[in-house]
Parts: C-alpha cells; structure tokens; sequence
C-alpha cells in the first residue's frame, strides 16, 4: 500500500527536502506546510521549497515564512538526504530550469500527489487522484503516523481541501471531503476565516477590475468571453493573476455553459482560459493548442 | 430534554400539519418537506404548507409540490390533530393574517426553529439558536426517531444546511455541521449540483441586472452603495426578488466593511439591505428603523 511505503520513507530518514509545485496554490503550499510542522513535531528536519513566490492567497498561512525559494539550497547548509514532492508528480513541475531539477533529482525521492499521472518520477509514488485535495492525503499520513494535528496544521490542510473543492462546491467534494473537514474545524480553526482569506481578500484594484470586465463581458448563445487586456490591468492597478477566477463568474447562470477569459499577454500573445458546465469538454479544445487540462 | 419531548409529541399524534414560514428559504422548505418524508415513512398523515410560494431555487426538492398554500387547509379533508412549525418560532412568522393564524393556533403545537426566541408560541419548544440551520435540527429529530434517512430526506436537510452556512462558509459552519453534511452525502447526494441549483441557477435577466447593479455601485471609503430600482428590473424583466443576495457581493473585497441594498419598491417607497463585516453592527442601525437582525 502506498500510504504505507510513505510513511516507512519518512520513519526511515531525517533530513527533507518537502518541493512544492510551481505557479503555487494554497493545496500545494498548505500541504507542504502541514508535513513540515508534522515532521518538525517528530524532530525530523525539513525545509519547503518553491521556484516562485508564495501567493497572496496563502500569506495567512501558519509558517509561510519557511517556505523558501528553491535557489537557497545552493547557499544553505541543510543536508539534501531526501525528497518529497507534494500536489504535483514530475520533477518538472517544481522547476522547468535544468539547475532546478539538477538540485534535486538525485535524491531519494517521494510522490505524494492527488493529479492524474504525468510522468513515471519517484522512487515512491502515493498518487490517488479521485482524492479532492493533496491536503487531506496529508491529513491521513498525519494520522497514520500517529502525530497530532495542531491548529497550524489543521489551518493548512483546510485551505487545500477548501481550495480545491471550491469551498465544497465542486464535484470533487465528498462524504470524506466533509469529514475530514469536520474533524480539523473541531481542532479549534475558524472555516469562515480560511474561506475568506482564501476568496473573500479582493483589492480596491480587483474589484475596479472585475467592474470593468463583467461590464464588458459578451454573450454569444450559451457562451460568455471576457476581455483583460494589458491597458485594463494597468489603469485598474492590477497584478498580472488577479483576473485569475473571473473565468469562473458566468458559470452562476442557468443558461451559461462554456466560459472564456482571454488575457493580453503581450502585443501579439494572448493567454485564454476556459470553464465549462453539463460535461462539455473544453479540455479537448485546449489540448488541440498545447492547453492544460 | 427538548428534542425528547418533541420526539413524544410526534409519536403520539398522527396527523401534522407542518407549517414552514411567510418569504420562504430553502431552510424552512428544507425542513418541512424532510420531516414530512420522515412522518410519511411511519404511517403518519402530514400535510406541509405556506402562505407564500415556493421560491425558484428551491424547485429542485423532492416532494416540492406537496408544499401547499395555507388555503388549502380550509377546502382540504384533512384533520388537524397537531401543528409543527418549522424554521420559526411565531405564529406571526407563518402568516400575518388573522383568518390565517385562527385555522393554526388552536391546535397542540410544537416549534422547532434555530433562531432567537421571539415569541412565546408553541405547547412544545425546540429551540437552539447555535446550531446553524433547522435542517440539522430535523437530521436529529429524525436519527432520535429511527427513521431511515434517505436519499430524498437528505437532498432536503442538506439544501437548507448549504443556504443557512452560505455552503459551509459563514461562521455558524461548524465541526458538527460538516459532519452531519458528511453523512447526508454517503446517502448518495451530489453536494455540487445541490450547489447548483441554490446559488448558480441564475437567469439571463438576473445576470442583466447584476451587470446593471455592479456598474452603478458607489463606494464611499469603506460602504459600498447598491442601487435597484424599478425601472431596471422592468428593463431586465427581473421579478422583484432576483435582487436578493446581491449585497453580498462587495463583501468579498478586503476594505469594503459595508454593503448597501437600496431597492425600490413604489415612488417613495424603499426596502434597504444591509450586510457587514468584521463585527460591525448593522442590525443595530436596522432596528432603528423597524428592520430585522
């Protein structure tokens, strides 16, 4: 069983190298975070790694000072004796620059990942993705490994189950889903405070933003598109994420199946996201033009 | 102990009329239509009703249409041997007519509601202001009896749960909440078209006059002010009730600490919303002015 295999990994050596997926999010970050008070709590050593910053959503985060950028494992005298990716199972993933991946792929190595399968990395591999989040397979190896949850920890490993089940409206959102979240509410956190840390903490400039976008959204049929253009995000003040869930605003209406956000990248690129309702597969056609799923 | 003496009241009567309140919500509908399932389930005879219809977003329920108008109750062949009101705990909050409340208030009663006390109705009162919806309260009720929770029953008890917690995000969300929403989902619910159907059903027109409403917003310091008037929901072909949960909206954004709803009702007529945040009192100032907490 892979659970198990993961849990003897991390009986059987001290020092971790805990690598959080690229572009991160809080299940990735909340993951990382939750292993590391854990592994802490043993007298285990770990430090969590990023290549790019953390974002916003997750400076509410128990520890989110000790994650660190991935270049400080060149400089820092931390013992690389293994490694644990979590929220994502390819080295490439972490890093797509080759010194990245050259810091890291020597060491043994473990997969802890809730995602379909992308790549055959990992000398251990626990991946079950009809799981919702990355968190509450943590929250199991936790319990497996016998340490107690603390509030920090439950405060991480919620906002990854809340993250990626949309707040317990996706369809992901399980009987396990609830009672996982049910026994970390009780260990003293506050749901409505993670929910609005997590989507509720829209700037002046996001909200003038989501203003201007919605009025200029165009419907066609059961199809809504929204324009963000370079000129938008500069006149609202914007960073270049924050239209990133607008695509997902549509979605409310009955009569709405297919979503899209076209974003100005730069003068001739463009970066188009999509949501779709009712099984209409709009992976397919992001597939077709080197999109994700 | 309460919830006993309601379980004896129930056991020793066998024709209920469920009265559910005035301006129903998914909670009161919710309630009454699973505790009906459940009394139908042991051979009881139950009718439920309400003064007012059914709201659209709660057509999805199971045995919606044997919600009837309180009319019926004077042409109908059926006794009246006992009354549970639900999601309220005055006869006032049934019907403000007189003719009403005289074909209800002479029959035993019992009142199961989860809001602040207001009056002293009800030969039996069950009444837990903490718990976050009547549904839960219901889920109980019906555990205590015996009865089988079905998939039905729990599509009903987890609709007014989801409304009650804004799914799971207000802060009445509680440990013992998410575990009853657990376990109402092993009975074979899909929490996200539940979701659906309560919060993302919106029409063409709503979503017209959301657009209208959102660029009209006027924000001062940390107040935002929404206007609806009569001429836009003419204009969008919106009833008088789409408006409702827009004053949500600006809530999501870090500084905005108050939200205004101003709508039209006639010329010099006006019903004004309020939500706020981080404590700040609204109620207070509602009250004031004849409104609700």
């Amino acid at each position: 069983m892979s659970l198990e295999l993961v849990k003897q990994f991390i009986i059987n050596k001290n020092n971790f190298v805990i690598a959080t997926h690229y572009n991160p999010d809080a299940d990735t970050i909340g993951s990382g975070l939750a292993l590391y008070q854990a592994l802490m709590s043993i007298n285990k050593k770990a430090i969590v790694i990023n290549k790019d910053k953390t974002p916003k959503d997750c400076q509410f985060m128990p520890f989110i000072n000790e994650v660190y950028n991935i270049d400080i494992l060149r400089e820092l005298n931390f013992k690389r004796e293994a490694l644990i990716i979590v929220d994502c199972n390819s080295i490439k993933r972490l890093s797509q620059e080759t010194h990245h991946q050259a810091l890291l792929s020597n060491l043994p190595s473990c997969v802890i990942d809730h995602h379909e399968i992308s790549d055959v990395f990992g000398d251990i591999r626990w991946i079950e993705p009809p799981i919702a989040s990355t968190t509450m397979m943590i929250y199991k190896l936790i319990k497996s490994l016998d340490i107690e949850i603390t509030k920090d920890i439950a405060i991480c490993l919620y906002a990854g189950l809340c993250i990626d089940t949309g707040n317990f409206r996706h369809e992901n959102t399980s009987t396990e889903s609830l009672k996982i979240a049910s026994d970390l509410v009780s260990k003293g956190i506050k749901p409505s405070k993670i929910y609005r840390e997590l989507f509720e903490s829209w700037s002046s400039s996001k909200f003038k933003l989501f203003k201007r976008v919605i009025k200029g959204i165009e419907e066609q049929n059961d199809i809504a598109i929204m324009t963000v253009t370079k000129d938008m995000l500069r006149d609202t003040g914007c960073d270049d994420d924050d239209a990133g869930n607008f695509v997902d605003f549509p979605k409310r209406t009955v009569y709405i199946k297919v979503s899209v956000l076209i974003k100005e990248i730069s003068e001739d690129k463009y970066r188009i996201s999509m949501r779709s309702k009712n099984g209409i597969n709009v992976a397919a056609v992001a597939s077709q033009y080197n999109g994700g799923g």
